[in-house]
């Protein structure tokens, strides 16, 4: 997998041959974002399989590394099935990670119908390829209406504490070439009154009501979107759902240590004495959400019981 | 003046002797909020006048420091008139600073009124001591109603990108041993879902129909109070007021350097290529303010127009 500590600096990419190795790099954030979690968990379990480790167990320890994001669970509890059925744990690795890179290609597809030539799309932590296999989620209809010809223009909001949208998604413009800004995430509000078409986030569960749990900071943008009339869309693949929950108050929010906020690379900024606090996720209701754009199309909130029977062939 | 750029690491006091000096120090925030730049310029135009320099250059110089907090234009024509009215310059100098910290002071008094025992309070930035001589604006109610006995919790956001929340708001508090906690810019909605009574942040130019500029990031906060219905005060002296523009569409807003969001701690986070914007205040509509906590009572927007006369003595 890339490291995702290093970049935008350094792209490095690191090789692992045991479950718990890998358990270790999603709970540590050497990878991260909803599908790659789930992809990194299947080729987990994988490993496990080949290692003789107990499936169970495997699936235990993978399951732990991150609370919030659905895909990791949805990853697993496939491979358990897949692999209790007797396909072969590589084979069946290979196709989780491949069936993303495809449900999020139609992504791209159904969402970058919704920009039109001229827009100013705004973004918010990392759903780019980095955080999905290949293509990105919310950065799939970007990448899509730009290679499109549409001339669009992406704030990147840096997303404190951890700087996802300022490391990695700038990072992914860059490489494209896409015209883009990084602001502060403060900052958001100042810009989407004025300049703002649309906002694209993704999205790490949802909830069968349609709240979803995402980066902090997306709620804020929800509510700022409704207030200025603009279209709000969360993009992720139908894993992303989880129809055992009816509202987003049942889904567990992360808590990470408070020196993600108090030291920036390393050095410490607060003062000696001072407390943060760090929840990674929030939840947005569904009544700030145009719609979910998935790779069965685009859905509004009160039209997600339809894809309830799991997730379909794509 | 303190040099607020080594905080709340060091504390170190720097002297100038030269007009310019100080009109440099406000512009590289060596000293930076609203009441503390009017009390810098007040005291650069003592300077000017003991080293015999033109009054009305000096007096364009310390304006075109910084272009959008209303202190350091009222702060200048105040000097002006005193000492061209024969007053000594050193007396005026001192006369204005004093007189930031009685008016601060009845602030406190206004605003302490409207914290209850267990509230839980907001507030961006630093509208604290550092930023107006002593004892703040938006911090004065704050440390008034601690010290009051009143067990209170105060939210600082951390106020990127110069981070003045997480390195000046919560030095002062760890400083009074006030109970509170840092959280990223955009976690503030989160926590104001569900566990925020009030806010106040301080301001850089009130416009004569209540529109007010204060740092970037506040323009969301009040959009989210207002969705929340959490009550939410600016706190400021009337020299803040500028009954001469109409509306806040007036409010010249300053641009800095992208690397402020670029680089963190002198060390380039952000991809080579990508570029970043960094307005350094936002506009608040008078739609989203509950009332102005000045040194003459508590006053809604409608009710601004009763000030426009001119400072009144406390």
């Amino acid at each position: 997998m890339i490291d995702q500590h290093v970049l935008p600096h350094r792209f490095e990419i690191v090789e692992f041959s045991h479950c718990v190795d890998v358990a270790a790099a999603i709970k540590n954030m050497t990878i991260r974002g909803a599908p790659s979690i789930g992809a990194a968990a299947a080729y987990g379990m994988t490993l496990a399989a080949l290692e003789r480790m107990d499936l169970n167990d495997a699936a235990k320890t993978l399951k732990a590394a991150r609370p919030t994001a659905n895909d990791l669970f949805y990853a697993v509890d496939h491979m358990l099935r897949s692999i209790g059925s007797g396909y072969d744990p590589v084979d069946a690795g290979n196709k989780y990670a491949d069936d993303i890179v495809q449900r999020c290609s139609s992504i791209g597809e159904h969402g970058a119908a919704l920009i039109k030539n001229g827009n100013r799309v705004m973004t918010h932590c990392n759903a780019g390829a980095l955080a999905s296999v290949d293509i990105g989620t919310a950065l799939a209809p970007i990448r899509m209406a730009w290679h499109a010809g549409k001339k669009i223009f992406v704030y990147v909001s840096e997303t404190r504490p951890r700087l996802q949208g300022m490391r990695l998604t700038a990072w992914e413009l860059v490489n494209e070439g896409i015209t883009h800004a990084i602001i502060a995430d403060g900052a958001s509000g100042h810009f989407m009154k004025k300049d703002v078409d649309m906002i694209i986030v993704g999205a790490d569960r949802i909830a069968g009501n349609g709240d979803f749990a995402n980066k902090i900071g997306t709620y804020e943008k929800a509510v700022l979107a409704k207030e200025f009339g603009i279209p709000f869309y969360a993009a992720a693949p139908v894993s992303t759902f989880d129809f055992s929950i009816s509202s987003g108050e049942q889904i567990p929010i992360e808590n990470r240590g408070e020196q993600e906020i108090t030291e920036i690379e390393g050095t410490r900024i607060a003062p000696k004495g001072s407390k943060a606090l760090n929840p990674a996720f929030d939840v947005t209701p569904n009544k700030y959400v145009k719609g979910f754009i998935t790779e069965v199309g685009v859905l509004s909130p009160k039209d997600i019981h339809k894809i309830r029977g799991g997730t379909p062939e794509v």
